[in-house]
């Protein structure tokens, strides 16, 4: 382990440098690279300055009349901070770190905050260590907030359950800023001591504390605001978001692959309010990835909507870089970071260029070439080895009558329809299966499910919502162990079985959460999963596995299913 | 020495608080204070809330409906966050932190940043450690900034000599947010090593770095803004400011008894440009503080000028609070500190009442007595006996040709007058000497000054900038002597001095820059003095101590005055 550096030493590691930079600021020496005759937003006079841009050792030195090593003519184009995406799960892109940055990155996006989430309720700390070295020398930054809620609820069987000692010796890291969204709001305003302690310690270590309280309000709102949750990406609201501002609250306004507000806040980008705005995807899948455009694309449609576009760009770059103390982020001016975006112009917004800390790293189309990080061997050897159960039989499956969860189309809420007694694929009573899958404990919860129309066969994924146990839906107890048992045996994984045969699979060896393979072959095979899903009956509105994935979290109404079978959230039992 | 706290004894000791504070934000709990009926200034929406504010243990619980043990009806006035300096010396104020809180408290400021480079020019590290125990639990929050120019120049004489290691130990103490105003903007663009390690070791523990720089412009700017400076105070046109603002710096608009830029600075304070901006006093003098206010006088003179006082009241606090990263301070709003402002309306801008964590400070025209900090026993002897010299003959202060300064009415710069070879009141020449004090060198400067106007006797003060020498000015070298030895005997002070007999004095034996008197003595006696060296012959546009405090200080042209004789600072040399 590397001993910490002392002040002394950091003084004069850093001098060099510095010296470098004054002196090519002050025009004494010439600029690693100078972008010339550079229009570029001013985030601090809210309009557009014109200059050379000098840049030494990664560093903006200095704005005006510049001579560089290399000279960039920028002449014609628009330069931007680069942009910030204040708050995803990137396990949630279903690809490698490096594969997300390969994305996104040509999108403009240099930095990105992530709560991994998913990953520490497979391995724990591990998990976040995992994404942590993953995450390390990319061509964008990527800063984490430590996962809050792990397991999600008392309900879960997750992986680990994380207090506020588990996650305390991350916080060191550099690149940790703080406590991820604190989804257990319930705990914080009823006072539960484990819970507040967790806000209290990333207090302790002066980070920031995220939220996560959809429709959250009244005194409620003001004890959870109160015990130190600083900002909320659950708006989905006006009236909600504003009441939350008004409190204090910074508002990311999310828009992901899966949840879109911001057409619902677009009040909230005007002068009056702007200021303690921020833009989140907080999920962002591969179809998304590939096609949708990220940060660049909320600011598209923010300004299609008439949002001025020294407002969206701020929202989009300079707020969160101030939200999250990153002070050498979100602007052009000397001594940030030369993470610059060079775009064609207001109406179409389209990225030409990207340079982090003042080097290309997109253009001309193409993202230039970058060496993914090296993972230490025995933990990415753990990453890849979490699936701990005995081979499922079609007999452990059998059961009599049990009650019916019924989907709602493009809902994650669910249904209570009663009980049934026996698959029907034709009457659409299929039977849905969460079998735990940490520590082989041999638990499998049951029931039925309506609403998910397949005809025959089963399908399974790894990704169920927030434990990540194994959750299976068939037509038949044989295909339904099928697709279970063909889940453990790929390490995790989304598969779709059909006479005891996978008839298309997506492996996610990574905690089952995540690929090894380039984005295009996991959006291939993933979407050659959905095709098949679908040709065996599952209706068009119905999404087949995200669906699936959050049938088993025990927080959203009406049934839920664990691994200790059908979980009625409103009455708060098991039925 | 106390041991840190532990991360895990931290977050248990603050725990119960936390909770309780959860209690009363949802209503489970009485609030120790409710303002009740409260038309609050909210600085997040800009706009103007009501409800009841509920404080508990010093910190806002929540705003809505809510009951308390105390509820102080406020319906029909306004509320806002408590009033912050961002920037001031507060031994400029002559008096004890404790009688400039008592001040300061009755117009509505709830914290002040000061630097203490005067005293650590005397005391060095000791000092600092003086202003941190006499700022220990007074009614108004003291912060400091480290100071990063003692002595100011290397032709200084003075008590002690900083460097970045000697002030190191002292940034961990909780109220210590960075590093005072950079003055030495010559070191930073030069790259003077020892200048640019006091930034780097600052950062290096992740705090602010204060800036000084008037008129610095073009690429010498970039340069010192890139070398870390943040923010700057040192404004006097709007063209400047401007530019600053737009290459990062936070603009602190300072409006003190010595320097007043609001009105050139007016433009800042609109929509574009006023999220960078804060107000400053940088100095304030005991008459001044009695009678023209402080950050109230401010913002009544903005708002007089047309500033919306919604911006006027958030420049005063929110975004000082924000530039030093006290995030709990500066807002109305849940877990921030219960520092609240009652006043009248908008054009008079009347400060009523205030609160310090919820506690009445300042009610009904009284400040509620507080008791006074108590400083080390050692520490206080130390800041006590500051002067180390033996007595000076008339002998001593004889002297033949030498170079005259010409005093510039109203201004800080002075004139070349060429050469005397004696005293000649009747001509306005008069014999100026500076004696060193710290260190019983026995170096004395000698010189002779016009413009003065002192037809007998002499004037001397122990305040003199920045090395705070004995400064003084006679027309016999007997009356010198005498004046120049009562201040030590003092150990500090200002006298005023005809035919060998005392006729005026101001004692400051703290450092020889403070009293330990109320300040309507030190006031009183202060006035006495003037109306002394007004009644010898000073003329009414010369104020007799300030304009020969600043006779020392060898950074303004044309010529100044050390304890090594006359300096010539155009042609930096000695004459």
């Amino acid at each position: 382990m590397k001993p910490q550096e002392s002040i002394a030493d950091k003084v004069a590691r850093k001098l060099p440098k510095k010296l470098r930079l004054i002196r090519v600021a002050r025009g004494e020496e010439k600029a690693d690279v100078v972008f010339k005759n550079a229009t570029y937003l001013n985030v601090f006079s809210n309009d557009f300055c014109h200059g050379d841009i000098a840049v030494a050792d990664g560093l903006i030195a200095g704005v005006g009349q510049y001579s560089g090593h290399t000279e960039i003519d920028v002449s014609g184009r628009f330069i931007a901070p680069g942009l910030i995406d204040a708050h995803i799960h990137l396990e949630s892109s279903l690809v490698s770190p490096a594969e997300f940055a390969r994305a996104v990155v040509r999108h403009g996006t240099t930095t990105v905050i992530t709560d991994p989430h998913e990953i520490a309720n497979v391995m724990g700390v591990e998990g976040i260590r995992y994404m942590l070295q993953a995450t390390e020398g990319l061509p964008i930054d990527v800063h984490f907030m430590l996962p809050s809620c792990v397991p999600a609820t008392p309900l879960d069987e997750s992986g680990y359950s994380l207090d506020y000692t588990a996650i305390d010796p991350l916080y060191d890291h550099p690149r940790v800023l703080g406590l991820a969204e604190m989804m257990n709001y319930v705990g914080i305003v009823n006072g539960d001591a484990d819970v507040v302690r967790k806000i209290l310690a990333s207090q302790a270590h002066h980070k920031k504390i995220d939220g996560h309280a959809p429709e959250l309000s009244g005194a409620d709102l003001n004890a959870y605001i109160a015990a130190g949750v600083y900002s909320d990406h659950e708006c989905s609201s006006c009236q909600n978001a504003l009441e939350k501002l008004r409190l204090g609250q910074f508002i990311m306004i999310r828009e992901g692959t899966a949840a879109k507000n911001l057409r619902a806040l677009l009040p909230l980008l005007n002068q009056q309010y702007y200021a303690r705005c921020m833009f989140a995807t907080d999920d962002k899948h591969p179809l998304d990835l590939l096609e949708g455009g990220h940060i660049d694309h909320i600011i598209r449609e923010a300004i299609a909507c008439g949002v001025d576009p020294v407002i969206a760009i701020k929202v989009a770059s300079h707020h969160a870089a101030r939200y999250f103390l990153m002070n050498n982020k979100g602007a052009i001016a000397p001594g940030y970071l030369a993470d610059i975006v060079v775009f064609d112009n207001f109406r179409s917004f389209q990225i030409e260029q990207v340079y982090k800390r003042g080097r290309c790293v997109y253009a001309d189309g193409e993202v230039l070439p970058f060496e993914a990080p090296a993972i230490d061997p025995l933990l990415a050897q753990q990453a890849h080895d979490t699936f701990h159960l005995a081979p499922v039989t079609a007999d452990r499956l059998k059961a009599g009558e049990l009650p019916v969860i019924g989907l709602v189309p493009g809902e994650i809420i669910t249904q209570n329809c009663g009980r049934a007694d026996a698959v029907r694929p034709e009457n659409d009573i299929l039977k849905i299966a969460v079998v735990e899958r940490h520590h082989n404990t041999g638990h499998i919860g049951l029931g039925y499910l309506k609403g998910y129309g397949l005809k025959r066969g089963a399908v399974a994924t790894s990704i169920a919502h927030d434990s990540h146990n194994i959750i299976a839906v068939g037509a038949s107890d044989a295909d339904l162990a099928a697709a279970i048992n063909r889940i453990s045996a790929l390490r995790g994984g989304i598969v779709v079985v059909e006479n005891g045969a996978v008839v298309a699979e997506l492996p996610l060896p990574v905690a089952g959460l995540m690929s090894d393979a380039p984005l295009e072959e996991v959006n291939d095979l993933l979407e050659s999963a959905k095709a098949a899903a679908h040709a065996m009956g599952v209706p068009p509105a119905v999404d087949p596995f995200m669906t699936l994935s959050f049938v088993s979290l025990p927080v959203i109404p009406a049934l839920k299913i664990t691994t200790q079978g059908v979980f009625d959230v409103e009455q708060w039992k098991y039925l």
